[in-house]
């Protein structure tokens, strides 16, 4: 996968520090950081409200689409050097946090090779996707105190889990500790309680994309969620880019879903149906895993908007939608280490020698994410993230 | 149930606005709330940081069990007219808001009875419990951006059902719209992330207690569910008293759960058992319905605490935990009316004529508490909600 994707086509927002320095708004270009909260002192950039000198995006992100849509015209016209020649600070001199402040973090569940394999995996003979899967995009509720930017080591979680069936649970190091390959959106603009937000305006409210890690300890997640779901199988951690990259930027990527939505939705969640064509991978200790594409992805995230409010639920600013892990059809393409090594039984012989059924101690994990190629292409920040002994 | 149960005992704090005015930290005492920030100003508060003068309480919640403590003393000196004769509004003559922004929204599940009733309604046959409900206490994250103040009305969710297992799905508003009666725990002082919480220190995180009103779809709720719990069913609306009844007004009534923990749980939720004595009641168009304790709850806060972080996950101001509905051995004594009409099976003749079995649209619940009796009493802060059409 390319190293580029950080050019004019991009120009992802972040939260950047240097030493001794307040946190403050940054854009990635190239290997440097554009100052925003600078620029906009210098009168380079128009920001009412003084939006760039926060330590979150959420304020920017609040100012709507007309506002993020003249900010990237000019950072445009800034970078191609037409007015000036904006100072670069070297992204190695630079520490980068959590972008914006978490508000409701909802975890999908869209792509149908994912489920798919996980009713294969955990209900085998039955059918392997639930009944409302096709009628719906089934998600749930994440902790939003414990997302995180990649880069953040991530420490071994300690539960109950129940490896004999027969027997009492344990408590201990999970011993299924897992990685799950996401996108993630990010809300720019609020909903109104009460007021659903139609299909067809959803996307409107999406400021930009991120990757996400949704780690996972399989072993707590199962003995854990009869019948009210995950919760500390998930809510240990969940990393995300530091970079968030404009939908404006992703929007020569839109392209038809890879499996079509039968039967037709409900009429809320009736769209012309679009994905977003990124090619997406799991870097292990320095070797790919797993490739896939956001192609992958049933639902959109749309749709996921339409009918996460169509109960009268509202958006904020800064709410995060995970897509759900991403997997395609092939073994090459599973976006998990559950269903790469099928819940342990075939595990993954890594070139590196050795394998693995799930992570261990001091493994790293990278996600990337590119979308088009050349000059035109756009990353997605990549999550990278340690595993620490529990 | 008395009408008291706010005086010197109780002193709950709230966020209050009069018209034209900015919102701001009130305390209710009789029929009456003292400004808080006017009392700063007049220099009889202490208040670092201005707290008082905040729309939410958050800021004052940080401050963490010193400042809570010292506040106290002194309202409590103030209210009995020692030092000086403190002006109070009527109640009558402001509005009550949120009190506090919430951070995460947790719901627990922790009412043996009524677990056990939801296991022999949907699962008849099979073991009421989950194998994991006496091993741990089972939660899942819910909507924060939809918690309201009681007074406010809610919406009938519009959403996808099943009443015909073997036709497909059919959206509309819900046919089966319920309340739960729970207790809701406020955090106030924060953890670390990576830092399990121990079980004997956990109460000290809580800064106060609310009733709360986990208004549920039912029939939303239970085609969604599988595998990964409630999401659209709940997330439309969850009412909270406006006034935090602080832990330490609910110290006197600390006492043993009804049900005894068997088997004994594992190390890091070992503890003294401990309940609070309040009792609890349900009231529909006026009448009551349901009349439960607190001391039905079978896990502690404490213990729900200790549970929710020894994953590594860390507590911030202002997370909420829901006890999860509190039901009683006997049929009157159940939280919900999924459970006082057996899933509709049994419909609740009412006193003034007619039945029910779920909400109908103009109806009114108010959920009441109180502990104690006489000057000592301490009463939660009622939470009152009415049904629009959807």
């Amino acid at each position: 996968m390319s190293a580029g994707g950080f050019g004019r086509a991009n120009l992802p927002y972040g939260i950047f520090r240097r030493a001794g320095e307040a946190p403050r708004v940054g854009v990635r270009f190239g290997d440097g950081v554009l100052d925003l909260a600078a620029l906009a002192a210098d009168g380079l950039l128009d920001d009412p409200g003084g939006t760039f000198a926060q330590p979150a995006l959420n304020a920017f992100m609040a100012r709507g689409p007309e506002a993020w849509a003249a900010t990237r015209d000019r950072l445009g016209r800034l970078v191609s050097g037409v007015d000036a020649e904006p100072e670069l600070i070297a992204l190695a001199d630079v520490e980068l946090l959590l972008p914006f402040a978490v508000a409701d973090y909802v975890d999908f569940w869209s792509s149908i090779h994912h489920a798919a394999n996980s009713g294969r995996i955990f209900r085998p003979g039955a059918e392997p996707l639930p009944p409302n899967w096709r009628h719906m995009p089934i998600g749930y509720h994440g902790r939003s105190a414990t997302v995180v930017a990649g880069g953040t080591p991530v420490r071994r979680p300690r539960g109950q889990s129940r490896p004999d069936r027969d027997a009492p649970p344990v408590f201990g190091p999970s011993a299924k500790l897992d990685v799950e390959l996401e996108l993630g959106f990010v809300i720019g603009t609020p909903s109104t309680i009460g007021e659903p937000v139609p299909v067809d305006g959803a996307a409107a409210h999406v400021f930009g994309v991120v990757l996400l890690n949704d780690w996972s300890a399989r072993d707590i997640q199962a003995f854990e969620s009869q019948p009210l779901g995950p919760f500390l199988g998930k809510s240990f951690a969940t990393s995300i880019s530091p970079w968030v990259t404009p939908m404006a930027a992703l929007a020569p990527f839109r392209a038809a879903p890879l499996a079509p939505q039968e039967p037709a939705p409900p009429e809320y969640l009736r769209e012309e149906p679009w994905a977003l064509d990124v090619a997406l991978e799991i870097e292990l200790n320095g070797e790919t895993i797993a490739r896939t594409n956001a192609r992958q992805l049933y639902w959109s995230v749309a749709q996921q908007i339409a009918h996460l409010t169509v109960n009268g639920a509202s958006l904020r600013t800064g709410d995060l939608l995970g897509s759900g892990t991403i997997s395609g059809p092939e073994r090459a393409e599973r976006g998990s280490l559950l269903e790469l090594s099928w819940n342990g039984a075939e595990p993954l012989a890594l070139a590196a020698g050795g394998e693995r059924t799930f992570l261990e101690d001091g493994d790293e994990v990278v996600l990337r994410g590119i979308a088009g190629d050349g000059d035109a292409a756009v990353a997605l920040g990549d999550v990278r993230g340690r595993v620490l002994e529990a």
